[in-house]
């Protein structure tokens, strides 16, 4: 894992986030955990709609998260797995009304498997960036214990909501 | 397109399929194209969730759809664009009853961007795979019909309901 964000860490100073973010990389969420640059390439692992706060999610995960996903191994998830929410408010397709879509941007969320280096919070670490400029959410590295406590309901599940969508076996 | 599609179904003869599919590859649809086989490692261009049949789906695009994407050039989407949709049945996240999470896979479908070869079908190929062991819809190679006519009402945003979800530029 933390080869992985090194090198994302890396690719942030050598690609074009200069542009993107105004000349300077996405700052590291204040627990120290570095933005996982590139995420919104990563794979689909599934979809949800929260009725409560009116929001569409799609869930991603990096190289090993998908794998793990797709080999039924995540009851725990392996170590180096990182699992990416982008999150959007409610809205409703143009030309479909009964369809509900993404609207604005809100954040995306992290969940980076470690059992070793993030021990103290079960296992992951966990980070947010918000809106469409990407910035940290917290105040300090006591930010994660928010995630961490919503998250307990399934601490049975390796804290994780997410259950990876039945997709078909991949042809190629 | 036509090098995509014969690449794609080399991969379907080179590859895993055999054993996913029980020995044989997935046939074309019944109008002569091609499985996109693959498509379950396309990145994603947005989701969507339909209260009429209650269904979750999310799209995915090729590199030809999401570079158009990202640059803005989705009307007309360019030739070698193909974008797959993902569709499950609405259930109930199981440690969140406010979240709706994909159920069972109803099927992918796809809109496949050659304005010559489909200049028949408003310059898009159409198809689509059901289910988990990706069976071809439709008896004939006037299947695609049923698209167009469901499609006409965005017929002025190249036949596309899709509108790529806002998300942070990719620093890398």
């Amino acid at each position: 894992m933390k080869i992985t964000l090194a090198l994302c860490s890396g690719l942030v100073f050598l690609g074009g986030s200069f542009a993107a973010f105004g000349g300077s990389p996405v700052p590291p969420a204040p627990n120290g955990i570095e933005f996982p640059a590139g995420y919104q390439d990563w794979r689909v692992l599934a979809v949800s709609h929260r009725t409560d706060n009116k929001t569409l999610r799609v869930i991603l995960g990096n190289d090993a998260a998908v794998a793990a996903a797709r080999s039924g191994k995540t009851n725990p998830w392996p170590d180096g797995a990182v699992l990416g929410k982008l999150v959007w408010k409610d809205a409703t397709a143009s030309h479909w009304p009964a369809a509900t879509v993404p609207g604005n941007f809100v954040h995306a969320e992290f969940m980076i498997k470690d059992t070793k280096k993030y021990a103290s919070t079960g296992g992951w670490g966990w980070a947010r960036w918000k809106g469409l400029d990407q910035k940290p959410h917290g105040k300090d590295a006591n930010a994660a214990q928010e995630c961490v406590a919503c998250h307990t309901p399934v601490k049975g599940n390796d804290w994780v909501f997410t259950a990876p969508a039945p997709m078909p076996p991949v042809a190629k």
